[in-house]
Protein backbone atom coordinates (compact mmCIF):
# COMPACT_ATOMS: atom_id res chain seq x y z
CA UNK A 1 0.00 0.00 0.00
CA UNK A 2 1.10 3.15 -0.43
CA UNK A 3 1.40 6.59 1.43
CA UNK A 4 0.56 9.45 0.21
CA UNK A 5 1.89 12.85 2.88
CA UNK A 6 -0.43 15.82 2.21
CA UNK A 7 -1.66 18.94 4.16
CA UNK A 8 -5.41 20.93 3.22
CA UNK A 9 -4.85 23.41 1.30
CA UNK A 10 -2.12 22.55 -0.58
CA UNK A 11 -1.44 21.33 -4.67
CA UNK A 12 -1.40 17.99 -2.62
CA UNK A 13 -5.05 17.55 -3.55
CA UNK A 14 -4.29 16.71 -7.00
CA UNK A 15 -2.43 13.60 -6.32
CA UNK A 16 -5.23 12.40 -3.19
CA UNK A 17 -7.83 13.24 -6.58
CA UNK A 18 -5.67 11.11 -9.22
CA UNK A 19 -5.14 8.48 -6.69
CA UNK A 20 -8.71 8.22 -6.03
CA UNK A 21 -9.77 8.52 -9.32
CA UNK A 22 -6.93 5.41 -10.46
CA UNK A 23 -8.55 2.88 -7.68
CA UNK A 24 -5.06 3.06 -6.04
CA UNK A 25 -4.47 1.10 -2.76
CA UNK A 26 -3.21 4.20 -0.51
CA UNK A 27 -3.22 5.45 2.74
CA UNK A 28 -3.36 8.82 3.20
CA UNK A 29 -1.62 11.28 6.00
CA UNK A 30 -2.24 14.46 7.15
CA UNK A 31 1.09 16.40 7.58
CA UNK A 32 0.03 19.28 10.52
CA UNK A 33 1.64 22.27 8.98
CA UNK A 34 0.39 23.94 12.34
CA UNK A 35 3.00 22.29 14.21
CA UNK A 36 5.72 22.91 11.28
CA UNK A 37 5.91 18.90 11.29
CA UNK A 38 6.77 19.41 8.12
CA UNK A 39 9.95 20.36 9.13
CA UNK A 40 10.71 17.84 12.07
CA UNK A 41 13.58 15.29 11.33
CA UNK A 42 10.94 12.41 11.13
CA UNK A 43 8.98 14.01 7.90
CA UNK A 44 12.48 15.40 6.32
CA UNK A 45 13.66 11.43 6.03
CA UNK A 46 10.79 10.97 4.36
CA UNK A 47 11.32 14.20 2.22
CA UNK A 48 14.49 16.22 2.82
CA UNK A 49 12.74 18.89 0.70
CA UNK A 50 10.40 20.01 3.54
CA UNK A 51 7.28 20.10 1.70
CA UNK A 52 3.79 17.60 0.38
CA UNK A 53 2.91 15.87 -1.34
CA UNK A 54 5.28 13.02 -0.83
CA UNK A 55 4.25 9.72 -2.07
CA UNK A 56 5.62 6.85 -0.52
CA UNK A 57 5.71 3.59 -3.09
CA UNK A 58 6.90 0.05 -2.88
CA UNK A 59 9.65 1.15 -5.12
CA UNK A 60 10.88 4.66 -3.44
CA UNK A 61 9.23 8.25 -2.36
CA UNK A 62 8.38 10.60 -5.04
CA UNK A 63 7.53 14.28 -5.05
CA UNK A 64 6.62 16.75 -7.09
CA UNK A 65 2.74 17.31 -8.33
CA UNK A 66 3.48 17.02 -11.99
CA UNK A 67 5.65 13.76 -11.50
CA UNK A 68 2.89 12.16 -9.41
CA UNK A 69 0.20 12.83 -11.54
CA UNK A 70 2.12 10.85 -14.45
CA UNK A 71 2.98 8.37 -12.20
CA UNK A 72 -0.56 7.20 -11.05
CA UNK A 73 -1.89 7.78 -15.15
CA UNK A 74 1.23 5.01 -16.15
CA UNK A 75 1.01 2.92 -13.08
CA UNK A 76 -3.22 2.58 -13.64
CA UNK A 77 -3.21 2.58 -17.30
CA UNK A 78 -7.02 1.35 -17.44
CA UNK A 79 -7.78 4.48 -15.51
CA UNK A 80 -6.83 6.29 -18.55
CA UNK A 81 -5.91 9.51 -16.65
CA UNK A 82 -3.13 10.11 -20.18
CA UNK A 83 -3.20 9.84 -23.63
CA UNK A 84 -0.22 7.54 -22.52
CA UNK A 85 0.53 6.03 -26.24
CA UNK A 86 0.32 9.82 -28.22
CA UNK A 87 3.68 11.98 -27.22
CA UNK A 88 2.10 14.79 -28.73
CA UNK A 89 -0.64 14.78 -26.25
CA UNK A 90 1.03 13.62 -23.69
CA UNK A 91 3.82 16.44 -23.71
CA UNK A 92 0.43 18.83 -23.85
CA UNK A 93 -0.33 17.15 -20.61
CA UNK A 94 2.97 17.70 -19.57
CA UNK A 95 3.06 21.48 -20.45
CA UNK A 96 -0.48 21.94 -18.87
CA UNK A 97 1.02 20.88 -15.53
CA UNK A 98 4.59 22.40 -15.87
CA UNK A 99 2.56 25.47 -16.46
CA UNK A 100 0.79 25.20 -12.88
CA UNK A 101 3.87 24.12 -10.82
CA UNK A 102 6.32 26.85 -12.22
CA UNK A 103 4.25 29.87 -13.18
CA UNK A 104 0.70 29.55 -11.23
CA UNK A 105 1.37 27.93 -7.91
CA UNK A 106 4.19 29.77 -7.81
CA UNK A 107 2.65 33.03 -8.33
CA UNK A 108 -0.35 31.69 -5.44
CA UNK A 109 2.98 31.27 -3.32
CA UNK A 110 3.98 35.18 -3.26
CA UNK A 111 0.81 35.64 -1.26
CA UNK A 112 1.32 33.19 1.55
CA UNK A 113 5.37 32.18 1.62
CA UNK A 114 7.03 35.33 0.15
CA UNK A 115 9.73 34.54 2.72
CA UNK A 116 10.91 32.32 0.53
CA UNK A 117 12.06 35.07 -1.37
CA UNK A 118 12.81 38.04 0.84
CA UNK A 119 13.71 38.19 4.09
CA UNK A 120 12.42 41.92 4.40
CA UNK A 121 9.20 42.70 5.48
CA UNK A 122 7.91 45.29 3.45
CA UNK A 123 9.00 43.26 0.68
CA UNK A 124 7.15 40.46 1.74
CA UNK A 125 4.18 42.82 1.63
CA UNK A 126 4.77 43.73 -1.76
CA UNK A 127 4.83 40.41 -3.22
CA UNK A 128 1.22 40.08 -1.58
CA UNK A 129 -0.12 42.82 -3.17
CA UNK A 130 0.55 41.39 -6.44
CA UNK A 131 -1.00 38.32 -6.49
CA UNK A 132 -4.53 39.56 -7.16
CA UNK A 133 -2.53 40.82 -10.68
CA UNK A 134 -0.41 37.93 -11.06
CA UNK A 135 -3.01 34.95 -10.37
CA UNK A 136 -5.21 37.19 -12.41
CA UNK A 137 -3.06 36.69 -15.53
CA UNK A 138 -2.91 33.22 -14.69
CA UNK A 139 -5.99 32.10 -14.93
CA UNK A 140 -7.20 34.30 -17.47
CA UNK A 141 -4.49 32.70 -19.63
CA UNK A 142 -5.91 29.10 -19.20
CA UNK A 143 -9.34 30.23 -19.28
CA UNK A 144 -8.93 31.99 -23.09
CA UNK A 145 -6.36 29.93 -24.11
CA UNK A 146 -5.27 26.29 -22.88
CA UNK A 147 -8.27 25.06 -21.36
CA UNK A 148 -10.07 22.86 -24.38
CA UNK A 149 -13.32 22.13 -22.43
CA UNK A 150 -15.23 20.24 -21.41
CA UNK A 151 -11.83 19.09 -19.19
CA UNK A 152 -8.26 20.39 -19.95
CA UNK A 153 -7.28 18.51 -22.60
CA UNK A 154 -10.60 18.50 -24.25
CA UNK A 155 -13.21 15.11 -24.40
CA UNK A 156 -11.27 13.14 -22.33
CA UNK A 157 -10.55 13.57 -18.89
CA UNK A 158 -6.57 13.85 -17.82
CA UNK A 159 -4.32 14.18 -14.63
CA UNK A 160 -5.03 18.19 -16.04
CA UNK A 161 -8.55 18.36 -14.30
CA UNK A 162 -7.63 17.60 -11.02
CA UNK A 163 -4.65 20.11 -11.01
CA UNK A 164 -6.54 22.38 -12.30
CA UNK A 165 -9.34 21.94 -9.86
CA UNK A 166 -6.78 22.13 -7.26
CA UNK A 167 -4.90 25.52 -7.51
CA UNK A 168 -8.50 26.77 -8.87
CA UNK A 169 -9.82 26.78 -5.22
CA UNK A 170 -7.37 29.56 -4.29
CA UNK A 171 -8.50 31.79 -6.56
CA UNK A 172 -10.83 33.77 -4.72
CA UNK A 173 -8.53 33.81 -1.51
CA UNK A 174 -6.08 35.11 -4.07
CA UNK A 175 -8.07 38.10 -5.03
CA UNK A 176 -9.32 36.79 -8.73
CA UNK A 177 -12.64 37.54 -9.64
CA UNK A 178 -13.72 34.24 -11.18
CA UNK A 179 -17.20 35.49 -12.15
CA UNK A 180 -15.44 36.73 -15.82
CA UNK A 181 -14.05 32.85 -15.59
CA UNK A 182 -16.64 31.05 -17.01
CA UNK A 183 -15.10 27.97 -18.14
CA UNK A 184 -13.06 27.70 -15.14
CA UNK A 185 -16.04 27.83 -12.91
CA UNK A 186 -17.70 25.36 -14.84
CA UNK A 187 -14.32 23.40 -14.64
CA UNK A 188 -14.97 23.59 -10.77
CA UNK A 189 -18.34 22.43 -10.75
CA UNK A 190 -18.00 19.65 -13.10
CA UNK A 191 -15.21 18.21 -10.73
CA UNK A 192 -17.54 18.68 -7.81
CA UNK A 193 -19.97 15.75 -9.15
CA UNK A 194 -17.23 13.44 -9.52
CA UNK A 195 -17.02 10.71 -6.41
CA UNK A 196 -12.89 10.86 -6.27
CA UNK A 197 -12.96 15.02 -6.24
CA UNK A 198 -15.70 14.68 -3.43
CA UNK A 199 -13.73 11.52 -1.27
CA UNK A 200 -10.75 13.64 -0.96
CA UNK A 201 -11.70 16.97 -0.77
CA UNK A 202 -13.47 15.27 1.85
CA UNK A 203 -11.00 13.65 3.47
CA UNK A 204 -8.50 16.67 3.57
CA UNK A 205 -11.62 19.33 4.69
CA UNK A 206 -10.92 21.31 1.26
CA UNK A 207 -12.59 24.93 2.16
CA UNK A 208 -14.25 25.73 -1.04
CA UNK A 209 -14.06 29.21 -2.33
CA UNK B 1 11.69 19.88 -39.34
CA UNK B 2 10.90 21.31 -36.18
CA UNK B 3 11.85 24.75 -35.06
CA UNK B 4 13.12 25.35 -31.36
CA UNK B 5 12.75 29.00 -30.35
CA UNK B 6 15.46 29.82 -27.37
CA UNK B 7 17.16 33.06 -26.44
CA UNK B 8 20.64 32.61 -24.56
CA UNK B 9 21.43 32.40 -21.23
CA UNK B 10 18.07 30.79 -20.90
CA UNK B 11 16.47 27.45 -19.92
CA UNK B 12 16.33 26.77 -23.87
CA UNK B 13 19.49 25.41 -23.58
CA UNK B 14 18.43 22.40 -21.76
CA UNK B 15 15.83 21.34 -25.06
CA UNK B 16 18.55 22.76 -27.43
CA UNK B 17 21.09 20.05 -26.34
CA UNK B 18 18.29 17.66 -25.93
CA UNK B 19 17.26 18.14 -29.73
CA UNK B 20 21.26 17.63 -30.24
CA UNK B 21 21.58 14.08 -28.56
CA UNK B 22 18.56 12.61 -30.23
CA UNK B 23 20.02 13.51 -33.98
CA UNK B 24 16.72 15.67 -34.17
CA UNK B 25 15.51 17.65 -37.54
CA UNK B 26 14.97 21.20 -36.24
CA UNK B 27 16.10 24.52 -36.58
CA UNK B 28 17.73 26.89 -33.91
CA UNK B 29 15.77 30.60 -34.00
CA UNK B 30 17.18 32.92 -31.79
CA UNK B 31 14.75 35.20 -29.96
CA UNK B 32 15.91 38.81 -29.08
CA UNK B 33 15.60 39.53 -25.45
CA UNK B 34 17.30 42.44 -26.20
CA UNK B 35 14.63 44.38 -28.28
CA UNK B 36 11.67 42.71 -26.02
CA UNK B 37 11.03 40.45 -29.50
CA UNK B 38 9.26 37.77 -26.77
CA UNK B 39 6.74 40.64 -26.01
CA UNK B 40 5.93 41.26 -30.15
CA UNK B 41 2.63 40.15 -31.90
CA UNK B 42 4.40 37.71 -34.14
CA UNK B 43 6.52 35.82 -30.83
CA UNK B 44 3.08 36.11 -28.65
CA UNK B 45 1.33 33.96 -31.87
CA UNK B 46 3.67 31.01 -32.00
CA UNK B 47 3.55 31.19 -27.64
CA UNK B 48 1.14 33.55 -25.32
CA UNK B 49 3.29 33.44 -22.51
CA UNK B 50 5.91 35.24 -23.96
CA UNK B 51 8.75 33.07 -23.07
CA UNK B 52 11.26 30.79 -24.35
CA UNK B 53 11.82 27.58 -25.39
CA UNK B 54 9.23 27.04 -27.63
CA UNK B 55 9.38 24.09 -30.02
CA UNK B 56 7.19 24.38 -33.26
CA UNK B 57 6.55 20.74 -34.75
CA UNK B 58 4.52 18.93 -37.23
CA UNK B 59 1.49 18.58 -35.32
CA UNK B 60 1.98 22.00 -32.82
CA UNK B 61 3.71 23.93 -30.75
CA UNK B 62 4.98 23.05 -26.92
CA UNK B 63 6.70 25.06 -24.25
CA UNK B 64 7.88 23.91 -20.58
CA UNK B 65 11.01 22.60 -20.41
CA UNK B 66 10.52 19.30 -18.52
CA UNK B 67 7.26 18.85 -20.96
CA UNK B 68 9.69 19.59 -23.69
CA UNK B 69 12.39 17.07 -22.70
CA UNK B 70 10.02 14.17 -22.21
CA UNK B 71 8.76 15.05 -25.34
CA UNK B 72 12.29 14.91 -27.22
CA UNK B 73 12.56 11.60 -25.14
CA UNK B 74 9.80 9.59 -26.09
CA UNK B 75 10.00 10.80 -30.08
CA UNK B 76 13.55 9.82 -30.53
CA UNK B 77 13.82 6.52 -28.10
CA UNK B 78 16.88 4.88 -29.84
CA UNK B 79 18.54 8.23 -27.86
CA UNK B 80 17.83 6.65 -24.95
CA UNK B 81 17.01 9.97 -23.15
CA UNK B 82 15.11 8.25 -20.45
CA UNK B 83 13.92 5.19 -18.83
CA UNK B 84 10.71 5.46 -20.71
CA UNK B 85 10.21 1.51 -19.80
CA UNK B 86 9.96 1.83 -15.96
CA UNK B 87 7.03 4.10 -14.52
CA UNK B 88 9.24 4.71 -11.37
CA UNK B 89 12.29 5.59 -12.93
CA UNK B 90 10.41 7.92 -15.26
CA UNK B 91 9.22 9.40 -12.62
CA UNK B 92 12.25 10.29 -10.91
CA UNK B 93 13.74 11.88 -14.04
CA UNK B 94 10.56 13.87 -14.02
CA UNK B 95 10.27 14.47 -10.22
CA UNK B 96 14.43 16.11 -10.56
CA UNK B 97 13.13 18.21 -13.68
CA UNK B 98 10.57 19.47 -11.82
CA UNK B 99 12.13 20.34 -8.71
CA UNK B 100 14.53 22.20 -11.59
CA UNK B 101 11.63 24.30 -13.17
CA UNK B 102 9.37 24.85 -10.07
CA UNK B 103 11.73 25.41 -7.21
CA UNK B 104 15.31 26.10 -8.65
CA UNK B 105 14.55 28.35 -11.84
CA UNK B 106 11.72 30.02 -9.92
CA UNK B 107 14.83 31.32 -7.39
CA UNK B 108 17.00 32.12 -10.15
CA UNK B 109 14.41 34.33 -11.17
CA UNK B 110 14.04 36.48 -8.44
CA UNK B 111 17.75 37.87 -8.91
CA UNK B 112 16.79 39.13 -12.52
CA UNK B 113 12.85 39.49 -12.96
CA UNK B 114 11.61 40.06 -9.70
CA UNK B 115 8.96 42.39 -10.91
CA UNK B 116 7.37 39.55 -11.79
CA UNK B 117 5.85 39.40 -8.52
CA UNK B 118 6.78 42.92 -6.91
CA UNK B 119 6.41 46.47 -8.19
CA UNK B 120 8.20 47.86 -5.79
CA UNK B 121 11.70 48.74 -5.94
CA UNK B 122 13.34 48.28 -2.89
CA UNK B 123 11.34 44.70 -3.35
CA UNK B 124 12.73 43.78 -6.17
CA UNK B 125 16.58 44.81 -4.57
CA UNK B 126 15.44 42.56 -1.45
CA UNK B 127 14.52 39.60 -3.65
CA UNK B 128 18.25 39.81 -5.27
CA UNK B 129 20.19 39.76 -2.11
CA UNK B 130 18.10 36.35 -0.78
CA UNK B 131 19.60 34.87 -4.40
CA UNK B 132 22.45 33.35 -3.45
CA UNK B 133 21.36 31.86 -0.27
CA UNK B 134 18.06 30.32 -1.99
CA UNK B 135 20.14 29.10 -5.01
CA UNK B 136 23.01 27.71 -2.60
CA UNK B 137 20.07 25.93 -0.66
CA UNK B 138 18.82 24.40 -3.88
CA UNK B 139 22.58 23.12 -5.27
CA UNK B 140 23.09 21.48 -1.97
CA UNK B 141 19.93 19.54 -1.81
CA UNK B 142 21.04 18.64 -5.55
CA UNK B 143 24.48 18.18 -4.39
CA UNK B 144 23.87 15.44 -1.65
CA UNK B 145 20.58 14.23 -2.20
CA UNK B 146 19.29 14.41 -5.93
CA UNK B 147 22.57 13.62 -8.22
CA UNK B 148 23.70 10.11 -8.08
CA UNK B 149 26.75 10.16 -10.20
CA UNK B 150 27.98 10.14 -12.78
CA UNK B 151 24.93 11.30 -14.30
CA UNK B 152 22.03 13.04 -12.44
CA UNK B 153 19.87 9.71 -12.47
CA UNK B 154 23.26 7.60 -12.39
CA UNK B 155 24.78 5.20 -15.24
CA UNK B 156 22.57 6.24 -17.43
CA UNK B 157 22.72 9.93 -19.36
CA UNK B 158 19.16 11.06 -19.45
CA UNK B 159 16.75 14.08 -19.91
CA UNK B 160 17.81 15.26 -16.30
CA UNK B 161 21.45 16.06 -17.77
CA UNK B 162 21.29 18.74 -19.68
CA UNK B 163 18.37 20.26 -17.59
CA UNK B 164 20.87 20.61 -14.56
CA UNK B 165 23.81 21.48 -16.73
CA UNK B 166 22.22 24.53 -17.89
CA UNK B 167 20.67 25.85 -14.44
CA UNK B 168 24.31 25.03 -13.36
CA UNK B 169 25.70 27.77 -15.82
CA UNK B 170 23.97 30.43 -13.63
CA UNK B 171 25.10 29.36 -10.36
CA UNK B 172 28.17 31.46 -9.91
CA UNK B 173 26.33 34.78 -11.32
CA UNK B 174 24.00 33.90 -8.14
CA UNK B 175 26.50 33.99 -5.82
CA UNK B 176 26.96 30.44 -5.30
CA UNK B 177 30.11 28.89 -4.29
CA UNK B 178 30.68 26.13 -6.51
CA UNK B 179 33.53 24.99 -4.94
CA UNK B 180 31.81 23.37 -2.40
CA UNK B 181 29.92 21.86 -4.91
CA UNK B 182 32.18 19.12 -6.96
CA UNK B 183 29.41 16.59 -7.88
CA UNK B 184 28.03 19.43 -10.19
CA UNK B 185 31.70 20.45 -11.06
CA UNK B 186 32.23 16.74 -12.23
CA UNK B 187 28.79 17.27 -14.10
CA UNK B 188 29.54 20.21 -15.55
CA UNK B 189 32.90 18.70 -16.41
CA UNK B 190 31.64 15.93 -17.75
CA UNK B 191 28.74 17.46 -20.25
CA UNK B 192 31.15 19.95 -21.66
CA UNK B 193 32.74 17.52 -23.52
CA UNK B 194 30.20 15.92 -24.98
CA UNK B 195 29.57 16.68 -28.78
CA UNK B 196 25.80 17.68 -28.77
CA UNK B 197 26.53 20.43 -25.62
CA UNK B 198 29.28 21.80 -27.60
CA UNK B 199 27.40 22.54 -30.48
CA UNK B 200 24.43 23.45 -28.15
CA UNK B 201 26.38 26.21 -26.58
CA UNK B 202 28.58 27.08 -29.84
CA UNK B 203 25.25 28.48 -31.31
CA UNK B 204 23.88 29.87 -28.38
CA UNK B 205 26.88 31.53 -27.31
CA UNK B 206 26.13 30.23 -23.90
CA UNK B 207 28.70 32.40 -21.24
CA UNK B 208 30.37 29.50 -19.48
CA UNK B 209 31.34 30.73 -15.41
Amino acid sequence: MWTLYYAPGTCALATHIALEEAGADYEAVRVDFGSQAQRAPEYLAINPKGRVPALVTETGTLTETPGLLFFVAQRFPAAELAPLGDPFALAQVQEFNNYLCSTVHVAHAHGRRGARWADDVAAIEAMKRKVPMTMTECAELIEQKFSKGPWVMGAQYTICDPYLFTIGTWLEGDGVDTTRLPRILDHRRRMLTRAAVQKATSVEGTQMP
